[in-house]
């Protein structure tokens, strides 16, 4: 049976459309930062978490997004495709796994995103402050024992979607989704 | 006198660069919700307000980024552009310019800011619901007198500047500019 929420497969359908791009895999994360104010940045899509709808993304625990999910565990994906003019944004609870947690379930796919990585992607990790944003694979000069496990500071972002909204800005169609949590279903919601 | 904060040549630049490119104008906006969540959506740049390193964007009073930003006025700007590979993070305050603007000056501003988009353009305001984003000048077979002045849901937008957080993803370079008002000048803080 498959439990796939029905925005699913709308956006595996764009990745794949837009994959010859480079940039189709960023798109930007807002969060809240403790003062109220908004914060967003350009971050990496790493994929969904085996078997769940759940979006990865990878962190250093030192930069301030960490901060802001700390203060408030919510976020807002915008992800534009620039070759099929879709935009998918994607709002929902940030689930923050770093050294520190204690579930081993969790800190095993923690050490799984860790390895899905280039070991010149792991090395950013590695300096005194956070690296830059690891939209590229940076050369180095550093180097890493290739099957060391993830160090302190590598951090993994599970954002589990809420309400996704689509827009195609060349059908103008928009459809909105939005969990229903305790049903275990989703909600359809045709706008327009 | 120039008074342009020393962020904006290089803005410029990425935009002039990378102006082949349709979304190039486009970036992404991020608010805080009523409810302290964040939002994020993709916005057409339309420019700087005249003099000014004030950033315009066009926007339906009836959009959910209006409650928002009624809410807490600061917004951050997510701009990254694909062929230069840099991304610009703009942080401010928004001043929200419409209908009921009791100011003469600003309701030029916003007049003309209707008059400089496309009469097509214009025409996303005049539905019973906000319009999809004026992403693209979407067909339409709704008619407008082209010397109308702006309707009442058309707002005008103008994003301050408090913080820039420049990075460049091919030289590896990160800039941080952040105004000191009291004194009118930029500190310039060079990250990276």
């Amino acid at each position: 049976m498959s439990s796939s929420a029905p925005w699913k497969q709308l956006l595996l359908n764009s990745i794949n459309s837009n994959s010859h791009l480079k940039h189709s895999t960023y798109f930007q994360l807002a969060t809240v930062r403790s003062n109220g104010r908004p914060s967003n940045r350009t971050v990496v899509f790493r994929g969904f978490q085996d078997g769940t709808d759940k979006i990865q993304i990878n962190s250093d625990s030192r930069s301030c997004k960490i901060e802001d999910l700390k203060h408030c565990p919510f976020a807002e994906v915008c992800w534009y495709f620039t070759e099929t003019w879709e935009q998918f944004r994607i709002h929902g609870r940030v689930d923050l796994i770093d050294a520190s947690n204690s579930d081993p379930y969790k800190l095993e796919q923690r050490e799984a995103a860790w390895f899905a990585g280039s070991v010149r992607s792991r090395l950013q990790y590695l300096g005194p402050t956070p690296g830059l944003p690891s939209l590229d694979e940076q050369p180095s000069h550093d180097s890493l024992d290739s099957s060391a496990g993830p160090v302190d500071v590598f951090c993994l972002l599970l954002l589990d979607p809420e309400q996704v909204d689509y827009l195609n800005l060349k059908s103008n169609e928009r459809l909105a989704f939005t969990t229903a949590r305790s049903v275990n279903a989703y909600e359809y919601i045709k706008v327009k």
